[in-house]
């Protein structure tokens, strides 16, 4: 196996920005299931997938998630053609007996909260980045944010307490005039150690 | 900004797997510098970078976390070329006076332990699956794992307290005779909603 052309690292990491202004153009739901059928196989531990995915394209969906959107990100992502919830399963191990087939681990997280939700967390968490990452990878630009108020969130859009929102992202076709200058990155010196 | 090819989105996502066995060859520094440097540019909140890794590749760094691993991750560790170490620097917010210039966001974390400690995790996780798909971008296999003890692989690699261990992925040129048969995946029904 190779590395990818220069173009393509460029797309996935070091030309890749987060937007804030995209262009109106709705999303084809078709290109939501390639995203999805896509960042799906990404590796989770025992297999356990507990991202789940609401993507918000709608005026109706906008209009239930500005109010708990922060002041700083409400206007752009109400102008987002898409704006996606990544959410977690707090009940993510019901599905283990189907897709993790090599023992029954189910009993292992119903009886210990602690293990489920740091694993939902983990898990969902890196999903939530291989949904960003997939996106680039098939010419989407994304705006992640954590900027939002997640009681808010989780009441309107999962009131049975099941789902629970984890972080939000804007997708579409960026706008580069509407990018913040790019920060710097910490070193490998200073991020890193070979031991 | 169109698609990647077939190819690199096979190499990425579809034909990727989490591999159990690699090639003994050593990765040279230079790859794992290339890695860090493609990894890096991955979105965090406020530009926090939380991550950091140590790439475990000599005998004695082996030997060092050897007793931290679960019995299922020992010998297949031990024999990879590298093991990355995906920990968290729990006084990120220490950078982001240089790392994010929009305005002090420091203080926000260092005066809010749950808010730091969430932010930290969050992100630092986000890159860890940055990592993760940086590496099959430059062509190399990995094998992300969850099971070790955290408070011996912290006591024996960051005895100060500041950085903790969060998640751990063997890097090398995977061995196809050692995969494990691939999971399912949830459809797209099961995972997502367009709303």
């Amino acid at each position: 196996m190779s590395a990818l052309t220069t173009e393509a690292l460029d797309q996935l990491f070091i030309e890749a920005r987060t937007h804030n202004g995209f262009a109106p153009e709705a999303i084809p739901e078709a290109t939501l299931r390639r995203l999805y059928n896509l960042m799906k196989w990404g590796p989770t531990s025992m297999n356990c997938q507990p991202a789940r995915l609401v993507f918000v394209t709608s005026a109706e969906g906008k209009e239930k998630l500005a109010p708990a959107l922060s002041p700083g990100n409400l206007d752009k992502t109400l102008l987002a053609p898409a704006t996606v919830i990544i959410a977690t399963d707090t009940r993510f191990y019901e599905h283990l007996p189907t897709m993790f087939a090599a023992y029954d681990a189910r009993p292992m997280f119903e009886g210990n909260a602690e293990l489920a939700t740091s694993t939902a967390l983990r898990n969902g968490t890196l999903q939530g980045a291989y949904l960003i990452l997939a996106a680039r990878a098939i010419g989407l630009d994304c705006g992640p944010m954590s900027g939002f108020d997640a009681g808010k969130l989780n009441a309107a859009f999962f009131p049975d307490g099941r789902y629970q929102a984890n972080f939000l992202c804007n997708l579409g076709v960026g706008d580069p005039g509407k990018l913040h200058p790019r920060g710097p990155r910490l070193s490998f010196e200073e991020a890193c150690e070979i031991a």
